[in-house]
């Protein structure tokens, strides 16, 4: 009927695209964490799906905050970003280099989602719905915190260990 | 040759990546300008695209550095945010949900430039690529800087006119 969206329409869309994005990445997290070679990374992906399984209950509530079933439309940003990192599994990495690949593609993961979060938020709020608020500021905070991990694992060693062309296999011994 | 890729390798890959986001981002943003209502977001995607052509210029120096010639490798991750980008030119939505959706998109633009460009500083830095590394956080700066813009003009006003239903070409008369 083409008629006109208002900023509610607009941000239900936005709802439905990132519960779109965590279904895409709890598919996609479990490979990556058997990519990983570093038993720090491997633990940080696993961490981070649960943490994706939580992060969809939660905007399942806040659509029930808002009297909408929980629905996605597909999400083409998280699946360019996907489509990346599953090109690396493909590559042949020395491993820190792989290590070092996973995590790059994480965090472009963790920053569309840290993007999608921070409207839904700022929209949320100019609406009044508060109690969806507080559901999406809880997993913005997780997301936030999981690229900071992502980035520590990267500085701890990794990084200059895969400039150095040492194996993680030894590293992580 | 399927030979092992090091993280050398990896970050003129990365390096190649974002020369291409850079470059679909300089035909992207013309169209996001014309689209906005408010006369502060066009200001603000206009004074962004110069600075996306700068952002190029400025890799196309640190390729020089390395002694690379400056070549671009799709990037599927920008062309699906680009992609969703698009969609909202062709919605029906109201002046002030259009502009609120297109600060969405283009903070989802700056957001996957941060972490591209915050893991190329990462690895130039543990490879010890110290010019590069100089042009990338020049950059990284600006993307801040536009992101934060962004937010400012949604969080100015922009947002609660659009949850009010407000015209934006009352408000910016």
């Amino acid at each position: 009927m083409d008629e006109t969206q208002t900023l509610h329409d607009a941000f239900l869309d936005q709802l439905r695209d990132v519960y779109d994005t965590e279904n895409q990445l709890i598919q996609a997290l479990p490979k990556m964490a058997k990519a990983a070679t570093v038993a720090a990374l491997r633990a940080a992906f696993e961490t981070h799906l649960e943490e994706t399984r939580e992060h969809a209950r939660r905007l399942e509530r806040a659509f029930a905050s808002l009297r909408e079933p929980p629905r996605g439309k597909h999400c083409d940003g998280i699946a360019g970003i996907i489509a990346e990192g599953n090109a690396i599994l493909a590559e042949h990495l020395d491993d820190n280099t792989r290590d070092a690949c996973l995590i790059a593609a994480a965090q472009r993961a963790e920053h569309y989602e840290m993007a999608a979060y921070g409207t839904l938020i700022a929209w949320g709020q100019a609406m009044g719905h508060d109690e969806a608020v507080r559901l999406l500021q809880a997993t913005l905070k997780e997301e936030k915190a999981a690229d900071a991990t992502l980035t520590s694992i990267g500085e701890g060693g990794l990084n200059r260990s895969a400039a150095r062309g040492v194996s993680s296999k030894k590293r992580s011994r």
